[in-house]
């Protein structure tokens, strides 16, 4: 036993009364979204803020400095002590550096803006947002002076997410992204296919949608003894535990895809948190490595496996049961359907190929918004610009515009590009399955995701946030982040289904 | 401004962290029993012990004896900041007297005990259960020894329930109440009234039972916005605020009086926690006056008012709408059905007369084990002579006999007690609320229940823990704890059922 093993045992107990903290604050939160009566919401609000207070208070205190001090005055630290002392200092060192009073001037600020960004959407008045996005803004400045920032300021927030990443690197990558994205777009304008999408609409009853819903969650390997899956307004994985990850969905009875792949796309990201190895429990490692490492495995379920002719091959049987309507729709016309591309001005509500584009035009408005290169006068004109330019279409009013986002309005500046990235993570990963599991999509057919979930559970998910994610992606793939895979796998998809 | 009003202002800000405390619990406990998946128990058991050891820490604290020695220390207190301060005091007293370590080990061998308790139960077996039950008793004879005892020891563990109640006067009481039950018993045994309720079987959908059961609840006055109805095997009331008050129920597709009757129930403490004023709140006196209030809250909802006859007249037609089973039941054989009499083995399956007397058996054995005059080894024929003796029925084995309440298990000794007194409490406060509302039984027919919660609302809610139960009872009805009221209630009633 290495001298500093008996510290980091302490350390660890430490540690986890944070996870603790952590562990309330996700009940607190999930309470509140799944069955809070209305008028509980102002005190659960004073609630969460103690217990907020008492987390700060234990990655703040002198306690956490000196285990941070003590661990690094040593060299041969083994790589799990390592990583977790690191983290707890980068933690320690983001905290300290950010003025008490300003921060909490900051959390009263979101809750407001987001309390009227919510009426500005429905009342589609971008001009009513607008002062209290300059203020979250303003705030987001002055937070990166005290953080300092390397070259771009927007760094500093992308760290927050994808530690790593640097706009110089999204630049690349998301250019080559958009030039593809636009000329498979351009393809199939000109493409004589036209897909039929009427058979889709209809009427789903909500326990239909729940049996489907849980039989495909149950297929893929969530684990439901070790979860839940309720209903909320926007659908949401969210982690009590190891042994206690739940998930959230949205059921409209006009249209089944909705939940369906709600379910699909947090059930992976339910199934990343469910198997994080629980020797990094207590060292606040036993989470994603990053929002786009999260966001790959929640749109590689949802996209390249839950959109994949192979899947339908396998499921279309079993949906056929549920939905009978589906019985004269051939599974080609069915698979075609699910995958028709149209650009359109809603974000959630986006085709698999488009939706990247959606991403790009609010990650290049942030970056400009934060360097003080663009004002809130000037965004919802150049929103709307860009949604011409890179899409072909114009929102007729903010709510489907400029406003359709919260993330602005609660500040998550920095956030969004993690959902791009993690589509290119998803096919990087699976150019790399395909060379491992050569009858990969032979398993698929049968309808056998465990393989899948098995891969990704030994290659990427136990590891938590051990790794960063530039280093993930390389352990994992050998090659560092490339947007190569993810264009050659959108070509593949959609050359075959509109016969380019 | 008195001087000592600024120190409590700062007092109430202390109190309000313990508050939040408890209300997290309440939030960790109610998702437990409603959403947690099965393998999230054991880390929830790691954060509910992690959040109770933060508690613990502010109610045993140095600043928490400053602030008691401060208000001791003046004598022109206001009732409110008095009672406050009377209240902290007796808890940090307690909660010092008993040595930490030993209150540990208590906790390990409680929730050891109960787990052992309900395999016991399952099995039918209670010499599996009896060294646990003797271990918990012989902790709660090491903690009244800590905690001293005035007369009895068993007064020391009515003292957490029931403030100020003592063996001496519930030996006088309860032999009252059980004579006049008995006496009761053996007039309906004799009565010619025979009562059918073979139309209370069938078939009752679980949503039908729901809407009846949130149309009561509704006409009760339980607020909707402030709380929420759930699902679990044995239903409870929960705070976790003074705008979240929280309900749960369980349903029986071929018996809806279960679920209605537990609802009405619920509703009634429900009512209780969402009517104590809110400048109460901070203090850590916003809870009900004691245990015995509480049921007594619960019980008049149910039994006084959801099981009478002008009850039924107005709500029988609703009932019908929903279970139209009802239609050719005349409206007399209904309430009779709903009010019939029979000693039975179960105490939570048993009818409104015979209930007391399951209870003054628990009272009865409890105060002899806790004495150390009955031992776990005579205690099982102790019980079944017992419901022999008062009620005249054998369990036929130790599952409908007594392993059938969990309370022993879990060391809830002294809580039984709390079930009957509600009873006396109830009718007592009826007695006078017939005399402050003299058209009461006809606006009770005409479905009006605004007035009866107005009324519990100025007289006992409002006051939360002000008072305590003894003093409560005074002020509200102007005389003493009395077990006449309930007997003359029980008298009237069934004379006019059974025609004796």
């Amino acid at each position: 036993m290495k001298d500093y093993e008996k510290t980091f045992k302490e350390f660890k107990n430490y540690l986890k009364k944070i996870e603790y903290l952590n562990s309330t604050e996700a009940v607190l939160y999930w309470d509140m979204r799944t069955v809070i009566p209305k008028q509980g919401v102002p005190y659960r609000g004073e609630v969460l803020s103690y217990i907020g207070e008492q987390k700060y208070k234990l990655l703040t205190s002198d306690i956490m400095k000196n285990y941070i001090e003590y661990f690094e005055g040593i060299d041969d630290l083994d790589p799990v002590t390592k990583a977790c002392y690191l983290n707890c200092k980068k933690e320690y060192e983001k905290q300290k550096k950010i003025p008490k009073d300003r921060y909490t001037a900051y959390v009263l600020a979101a809750s407001e803006s987001e309390a009227v960004w919510e009426e500005a959407k429905e009342e589609k008045n971008y001009e009513k947002f607008k002062p209290h996005l300059q203020k979250i803004i303003n705030f987001q400045r002055e937070f990166i002076e005290y953080l300092g920032y390397d070259k771009d300021k927007y760094n500093t927030l992308l760290d927050d997410y994808e530690p790593g990443i640097t706009v110089e690197r999204l630049d690349t990558i998301f250019s080559q992204l958009r030039d593809a994205i636009i000329d498979i777009l351009n393809k199939i304008n000109e493409s004589s296919v036209k897909i039929n999408t009427d058979f889709l609409m209809g009427k789903f009853d909500k326990k239909d949608q729940e049996k489907l819903s849980l039989y495909i969650l149950h297929k893929m390997g969530y684990d439901m003894d070790r979860g839940a899956l309720a209903e909320t307004m926007h659908p949401f994985t969210i982690k009590m535990g190891s042994d206690d990850v739940r998930l959230t969905t949205h059921y409209y009875e006009n249209d089944f895809r909705s939940a369906l792949y709600s379910c699909i796309h947090e059930g992976g990201h339910g199934i990343y948190d469910q198997n994080i190895d629980k020797s990094l429990y207590g060292t606040l490692l036993s989470e994603g490595a990053s929002m786009g490492i999260h966001e790959s495995q929640s749109r590689f379920y949802e996209n390249i496996i839950g959109r994949s002719l192979e899947f339908w091959k396998c499921f279309y049987g079993e949906t056929k049961k549920i939905f009978p309507q589906f019985n004269n729709v051939p599974l080609m016309d069915f698979y075609k359907g699910m995958n028709e591309v149209k650009p359109s001005l809603v974000r959630t509500e986006s085709d698999e190929l488009t939706y990247s584009l959606h991403i790009i035009i609010r990650y290049e408005l942030e970056k400009e918004l934060i360097n003080g290169r663009l004002s809130v006068d000037d965004v919802r004109e150049e929103w709307n610009k860009k949604y011409k330019e890179y899409l072909g279409v114009t929102p007729k009013d903010d709510e489907e515009g400029i406003l359709q986002d919260m993330h602005w309005s609660d500040g998550s500046f920095g956030y969004f590009p993690s959902y791009a990235l993690g589509n290119l993570y998803g096919a990087q990963f699976l150019h790399k399955m395909e060379q491992d599991i050569p009858d990969l999509y032979s398993q698929l057919e049968k309808g056998n995701l465990a393989f899948i979930k098995e891969w990704l559970n030994k290659n990427i998910h136990k590891h938590g946030s051990l790794y960063k994610p530039e280093e993930l992606i390389k352990l994992v793939t050998g090659s560092e982040l490339s947007a190569k895979y993810f264009i050659d796998y959108l070509y593949k998809k959609y050359s075959k289904i509109y016969n380019f």
